[in-house]
């Protein structure tokens, strides 16, 4: 059987060529370029199984998605994504290993590459499966998009439709029938909106990831700013697939309390929202910032949602 | 129970206020600014319960120890420690869990501020404990130490006594009687050798940490500089408090194979020797590079030594 050495060298992801690399993988620490006049973005999220993504989910589908939330995050700062470093944890007693690595680690790399982005670093222990992925990017100063920058008056919008992860989840533990392609997509390969966050930085005043739920992550910019947000839920934008496998009375849930996403939720002034739309196909307007603290969602009939179990907390739920 | 944005909140250890940490936890990521005419270094590791740490280890010291073989691998590049971030999962049923993550950041915390380094980031989750520690520095591109610079004829070194910790793990899984304090804190809180990683810049040709002991550690530096080294092992530092626990017969392996002694290994130019002992008290010549790859080790009979085991690997042994 392999050890350790070898199968990092057989299978260690390289994700894209960047000549600001100057040392990669192999040496006690990567050797990286920042590009002047720019500052260093990074975030680090875990993944462990059974938790962050279904026990049957394929090992390229893991690789992809443990780069993909990393990546989300430095799209929400408005940064440009150049590098990784992955930590990966396998049983060394599990069955096909080296199979399940070489197909991790192409969808580490697969999504790297999609994105420019150079895998520098990499360490494999054995133990219960989890996945540690640090994202490295960079980003103008005054042009990153905070949590903290928000203001009362700006128009809250997304970047593409939401619930569809949530749904998908939901059909896989629920349902008997095959869960449609387009869900189960955007379930386990999420996509990182880096080209949003980047036309998006110095333009937007905040931005933050669905990841944990809508209500939940605008909370966190909401608390940050010292604003409130009054949204509309027939603005939130739902996709074909989700109005048609959504089961009836789970909308409200899936769209604001379900994670996963991955979709950007900007706030931006009003006068600006013309160049965003241009910048961000898809963009859509689903609220506004006001003074009075808080979320507050309204239906259709003009009535509050009651938004109960405010987000994904690892510690407090199941989830 | 305290969910996790409460106990992050609580317990998260911050480490040394820096200037140059433009925004640090608690947004999607964090800005930090590297100095101009410096490049960026980058490391990762994961340590897990039962492997890289007994089982019964306190939480303050795991915490440490995550932080020290992490640092240590920026040492080992001559790099200026600056950034950590922490991911951290974690049983959400372990007794006592609230009580164990405190002492966990105190420990995180404290061996961060003994180096001016900030804790910029961090993730929890829960799930079979295990943390990854991203460390983030600068180095100047020219002087880094890296493992594919060391030339023939160079001297070898290390900047400090090897085989305590490893003599520690084998006095806890092998004795009755409690361990030296002195052996058990090198096991437990490994002092990462970023002063002398430092001072070496741009003076030493090429360094590595000892993490997985020192044959297997140089092995890399030779084999990726493709050079060989000849050692004399009566010339490896010894504590007293090594000398005086170390079972009859057991030295060679202990000093040779055994892991976590977090020293750095150097090569380095003869006539820069003086220059590099004055800056880095307590360097010990023990060999010298040659063109014949492959390591020897010769004892004080001149006999060589079998080195065995050639290093700690996950994935090929229990260690």
């Amino acid at each position: 059987m392999a050890g350790e050495f070898d199968l990092i060298k057989r299978y260690a992801p390289r994700g894209a060529d960047r000549s600001d690399v100057l040392l990669g993988s192999g040496d006690d620490a990567a050797l990286l370029q920042v590009p002047a006049g720019r500052v260093l973005a990074a975030t680090v999220d875990t993944l462990v199984q059974g938790r962050h993504f279904p026990e049957k989910t394929n090992p390229y589908d893991i690789g992809w998605k443990s780069v993909a939330v990393n990546l989300s995050d430095l799209a929400a700062m408005g940064a440009e994504a150049a590098w990784l470093t992955v930590a990966l944890t396998l049983p060394r007693e599990l069955e096909g290993r080296e199979a399940w690595m070489q197909a991790f680690c192409e969808g580490v790399h697969d999504l790297a590459k999609a994105h420019d982005v150079a895998v520098v670093g990499g360490d494999l222990t054995s133990g219960p499966t989890s996945i540690t992925v640090q994202a490295l990017g960079h980003v103008g100063e005054r042009e990153a998009l905070r949590r903290d920058a928000a203001c009362p008056g700006d128009l809250v919008a997304v970047t593409g439709a939401l619930g569809d992860a949530a749904l998908a989840l939901y059909l896989l533990d629920n349902s008997a029938a095959p869960v449609p392609e387009a869900l189960l997509g955007r379930l386990n390969r999420p996509a990182p909106r880096l080209d949003a966050g980047r036309a998006l930085a110095g333009l937007a005043h905040a931005a933050i990831d669905i990841s944990d739920g809508l209500a939940a992550d605008l909370g966190h910019v909401l608390e940050a700013s010292g604003v409130g947000a009054v949204l509309e839920l027939d603005k939130l934008p739902l996709s074909s697939e989700f109005r048609a496998h959504c089961p009836e009375g789970l909308m409200e849930s899936m769209v604001l309390t379900g994670g996963d996403d991955y979709e950007l939720c900007v706030c931006l002034s009003e006068d600006r929202l013309d160049e965003a739309r241009a910048a961000v196909p898809g963009l859509t307007v689903i609220g506004r910032l006001g003074t009075q603290t808080g979320l507050q969602v309204f239906n259709a009939e003009g009535k509050t949602v009651e938004l109960g179990r405010a987000g994904f907390d690892h510690f407090k739920e199941n989830g």
